[in-house]
C-alpha cells in the first residue's frame, strides 16, 4: 500500500550532487546557552537513552555470525568486513545525507569523504573551542563496546534477526558515543565557568592535574547508582498493581544493573573525563 | 581513527548482483512453537519497545521541516517525498540488504522490487498460513502515525535535528507495525487452539462475527491500563531515592500516559483485531 513513488538511488544520487553544487554551505550558529546546568540536565537525559538502547538489544541473543566476517563469505568479498560493520557504514551514510553530522554533538562512526547533506543549512549553535573540538574516541568506542561490553548484556543464542540486532547496535553505540563525546561540552561548560581554575594546567600541558581537577568521586558515585537504577525500574517487567522493589535478582531485569553500573564506572564516566582532559589541552591552542 | 577499510556503494551494489546470482533461496522452517503462550509473551515485551519508542521521540520536539515535502526544494526534486519518507525508504533498503524482511515478522513500508539481502539464508520458522500471510496495513499505519499520533507525544519546536528524529520515527513505525501485524500470529494461535470456534465464521466470510469471536474487553482493558503504566514507569526522571507515584500530572512523563493509553485503545488494537479478522478469512483458502 505504501510505495507509490518510486525513488531510484541513481536518482538520489545525482540529485545530490546537484544539491550539493546549488546549495550554500551551513551557517555556524554563536555560542548560545551552554552552562554547567544544561550540561547536567543532557547527560541525566542520554542516561534514560542509553539504558533503553542497551534494553532494547538484549532483546535479542548475541547473534555471533553478525560480527564475524567470515560469515558474508570469503575475506575479499566484503573488504573482510563484518555484517554489522556494513550496515553501521551504510546507515551512517543514509543518516549523513539527512543532516546527521551537521550537528556537532554527533560524530560518525565512519566518516566519509561523501557527507554531503541533502537538507538544507540548519543554523546549529557552535559551543565548541574550534582548536579543540575534533577530540575524537569512536575507534575505541566502537572496539570497546563490541568486544567487551556487548557479551555482558546479551544472552548466548542465535535467531537469525541480524538487521535488527546491528540496528539495535548502532542505537546503543550512537547513544554512548554522544554521550562520551559530549565531555567537549562538559570540559567547554567547566572552563567558561572558571577559566583560572584550569588555566595554569592547561599550559603546563599537565594531563595528571586536569584529570584531578574534573574529578568529583561523590558525583561520580550518584551518576553510577542513578544508572543501576534506571537498569531497575526501566528493566523490569511492569504488571499492574506492582512495581519491582530494590530487593530484585539480576535475572528479573531485562539487563543487569550491576552491569549498568560498571559499564559507567569502568568505562563511559572515564571515557567521559578522558574526552575533557584531551580537550582542554587544547583549549588554549 | 574508525575508517580503516573504505567501502564504496557501487562496489557493494555489484557485490550484492553476485551474491543474489550465488546465494541459494532461504529455506522457509516448519511451523514450531506457537502458542497463545507464547504470542502474549511476545505482545507484552512489544509493549516496552513501543513506549521506549515513542519516549526517545518525543525527546525531540516535533521538527515540522522533516515532513514537508517542499523543505527539500521543488516538488520535482525527490518526487515530492519528505526528509522522512526519504529517510525511510533508504534505511529500510540498507535493512533489507542484511535481511531483515527475511523474517515474516518483520514487513517494510516501501517494499522494493530489489529485496536482495546479502546474509545466507537463515531458517526462520514459517509459523503462518501461506495464503493469509499477506495481510498488510502498512499504508494506514504510516499515515495514521506521522498525521495522527506524531503530534500527540510531541510538543511544538523545531531543533534541526531531522535525521535523528527521522531515526526516531522508523524505530517507532517499526515497532506499532510489528505489533499490529503480529495480529496474523495472533489469529494463527487462536484458530490452531480451537479451529471449530472460527470455521463457521470463516466459511459465511463474516467480518462482525469474527470480530466479535476476537474481542474479550476485560483483557483489552488491562492492556490498555498495563501500557498507560508502563509510559508512567519508563517516562519518569528515575532519581536516588524516590519513584514516580501514581499521582503524577502529565507533565511529569516524557510522554503522556493518557496518551499511550488512547494510542492502545483508540489504535493499536482495533487495528490488531482487524488484522486478525482479514486474517482469519483467508485461513482456509
Amino acid at each position: 500500500m505504501a510505495p507509490r513513488r518510486p525513488v531510484f538511488s541513481v536518482c538520489w544520487f545525482l540529485l545530490l550532487l546537484l544539491s550539493s553544487v546549488c546549495g550554500g554551505r551551513r551557517l555556524r550558529g554563536e555560542s548560545t546557552a551552554l552552562t554547567l546546568e544544561s550540561v547536567r540536565k543532557f547527560l541525566t537525559r542520554e542516561e534514560d537513552s542509553i539504558v533503553f538502547s542497551l534494553i532494547e538489544r538484549a532483546k535479542y541473543p548475541r547473534n555471533a555470525p553478525a560480527y564475524d566476517p567470515s560469515y558474508l563469505g570469503s575475506p575479499a568479498k566484503f573488504h573482510g568486513l563484518s555484517l554489522v560493520e556494513l550496515f553501521v557504514r551504510e546507515t551512517e551514510a543514509v543518516q549523513a545525507k539527512a543532516g546527521r553530522y551537521e550537528n556537532p554533538v554527533e560524530i560518525p562512526f565512519f566518516p566519509r569523504h561523501m557527507t554531503l547533506t541533502l537538507a538544507p543549512p540548519y543554523d546549529f549553535p557552535n559551543e565548541l573551542h574550534a582548536a579543540a573540538a575534533a577530540v575524537n574516541v569512536s575507534g575505541t568506542i566502537w572496539r570497546e563496546y563490541l568486544d567487551g561490553w556487548l557479551p555482558q548484556i546479551t544472552s548466548q543464542g542465535d535467531d537469525g534477526n541480524y538487521a535488527p540486532t546491528a540496528a539495535a547496535d548502532l542505537v546503543c553505540l550512537q547513544a554512548l558515543s554522544r554521550r562520551i563525546h559530549y565531555g567537549r561540552y562538559v570540559a567547554e561548560a567547566k572552563y567558561r565557568d572558571a577559566p583560572q581554575d584550569y588555566n595554569t594546567a592547561i599550559r603546563a600541558q599537565d594531563r595528571d592535574a586536569l584529570m584531578k581537577l574534573l574529578t568529583f568521586e561523590g558525583q561520580e558515585d550518584a551518576v553510577k547508582r542513578r544508572v543501576e537504577e534506571k537498569a531497575k525500574v526501566f528493566g523490569q517487567d511492569v504488571t499492574l498493581g506492582k512495581r519491582a522493589d530494590d530487593g530484585g535478582n539480576a535475572t528479573d531485569y531485562k539487563v543487569d544493573p550491576v552491569v549498568v553500573y560498571r559499564l559507567y564506572g569502568d568505562w563511559v564516566i572515564p571515557m567521559t573525563k578522558m574526552v575533557q582532559v584531551e580537550y582542554l589541552l587544547r583549549r588554549l591552542d
